[in-house]
């Protein structure tokens, strides 16, 4: 780990995602360990990883992975990709030498932590979904889960109709049916899952829409809590201070951020901003020979 | 060219796209050459095209075509995509030595033929309206030309969503922004391009939806039956019965298809016998290394 001025340690996180979403989780990191560095890598020349098969996803996830650590310096890497963490955590260990953390399981666990009947409700994409990753770490931790794919959600969020009426009604039509899944299965959900990272943009629509009662839970959110603490874990065994590298403050140094794109830095530029809530900056283009 | 039983000549041709939604242009290519062979390339591991750059598009399509011409032995390659007609045209006819016709060139004539008004409006994918490839084409033929990036219709095409009341809304939505556009340029557009193989596919709903009068081109038909001319006009110059092995008939082998995939063969096979309107049959993988 770096020493920073303040004499603690500044670790350099890497975030990997298909494309920009994983920006939601970034930010939410963000607020959790304001002076660390950052360096973010969307694989926007190869995405959606969403509608692609295991094989193909795994080698992508994979590259993505070596360029944070071995080009970059990541010593922790958050795969802020629902996929990816779904159909390739096991490759991108694999792939590096330090700690990764996916989306999935803190997911599955903040779900567990609210959840009073036990059944959940959880949208993805269609491979996320394919995999049934979200469903077998529910059922880990005591739950019954229903799962739907939302093809649909991600377009209209990168097109911004965002408060818009035929957002709001997808949205309906796609709660309406994933309900009467869980219904007919004798199951009353409490809890919905958001399980792409795109979908915290509609979580007012969201609101608006569930049944009474019930609750939310960004992926994004739980994922940022669960690295939070995994990095301090990990600076606290090596580290005389180790917090004062994580927190923001007098003398700390402010969040050090890098945007690396596989292709459409502009898109990415523009569109960034609307879920890190922070301008991304110059994006870098890399290229990752795919 | 090969032999076939009837003693005329069977082309072999290359149809490419980054999808599936190109089989609208080999179901168009059937109904005019039945008996010839063709071979369908859809670079599923790395769509959508539609929203990546220039180089990247070229380098993706330059590899798709060789692998249809070097591997698969195509005589002429029709490039099913828009996104790569418009944006790595150059790049693939550089990339084989056979001849190369897209679909960019051929709609715009078709829509130069149809205007009295010669104001045309153009929809189709973020990237094809980018590259500003129809407005040129079209300029170039007399032709004012409005468009506009309709992000949202392949998402619901592949979601199934064709008759159904979001998709109408949609389109509307679509329509007359594109309309407002083009009036307040003190245009009166009577002509509609389908920039997009996905698009056809909406063509009832865009036909409920247009001003009266208004006629919709498809480029997918414009470029089937530019290709069927180009074929003809090649095979008349080689040999002695030049349409018998066009024509279907008695004696005639019936049409041989074989259609490759990048990834996600299972998606192509469900989701590409609605855009044939014939069974796709087994779609075979292939690894173009990307």
């Amino acid at each position: 780990l770096e020493p920073d001025q303040s004499g603690g340690s500044r670790p350099v996180i890497g975030v990997f995602d298909s494309g920009f979403g994983g920006l939601t989780v970034l930010k939410a990191l963000l607020r959790r360990m304001p002076a660390a560095r950052f360096v973010f890598l969307g694989d926007t020349a190869r995405l959606p990883y969403g509608s692609k098969s295991r094989r193909t996803i795994a080698r992508y996830a994979a590259e993505s992975a070596q360029f944070l650590v071995n080009q970059q310096g990541a010593q922790f890497l958050v795969i802020a990709c629902n996929t990816a963490s779904a159909l390739a955590l096991d490759a991108i260990q694999e792939a590096v030498q330090v700690p990764v953390l996916g989306v999935i399981e803190p997911g599955a666990a903040a779900a567990a932590q609210n959840s009073a009947t036990r059944d959940v409700l959880v949208i993805a994409t269609e491979a996320t979904v394919a995999s049934h990753a979200y469903v077998a770490a529910c059922r880990a931790r005591g739950l019954r889960g229903v799962e739907k794919a939302c093809p649909l959600l991600v377009p209209l969020v990168e097109e911004g109709w965002i408060e818009h009426p035929v957002t709001a009604e997808v949205v309906r039509i796609y709660l309406s049916e994933v309900l009467d899944v869980a219904r007919a299965a004798g199951q009353s959900p409490d809890t919905l899952v958001l399980g792409c990272t795109h979908y915290p943009l509609l979580r007012a629509v969201f609101q608006r829409a569930v049944p009474e009662g019930m609750r939310i839970i960004d992926s994004a959110e739980a994922a940022a809590e669960a690295a939070a603490r995994l990095v301090a874990d990990q600076v606290s065994g090596q580290a005389a201070k180790p917090f004062d590298g994580l927190r923001a403050g007098s003398g700390a140094p402010g969040p050090e951020i890098r945007c690396f794109a596989t292709d459409s830095v502009e898109k990415f530029e523009r569109l960034g901003s609307r879920f890190l809530e922070l301008p991304v900056g110059m994006v870098e283009l890399v290229d990752l020979g795919g």
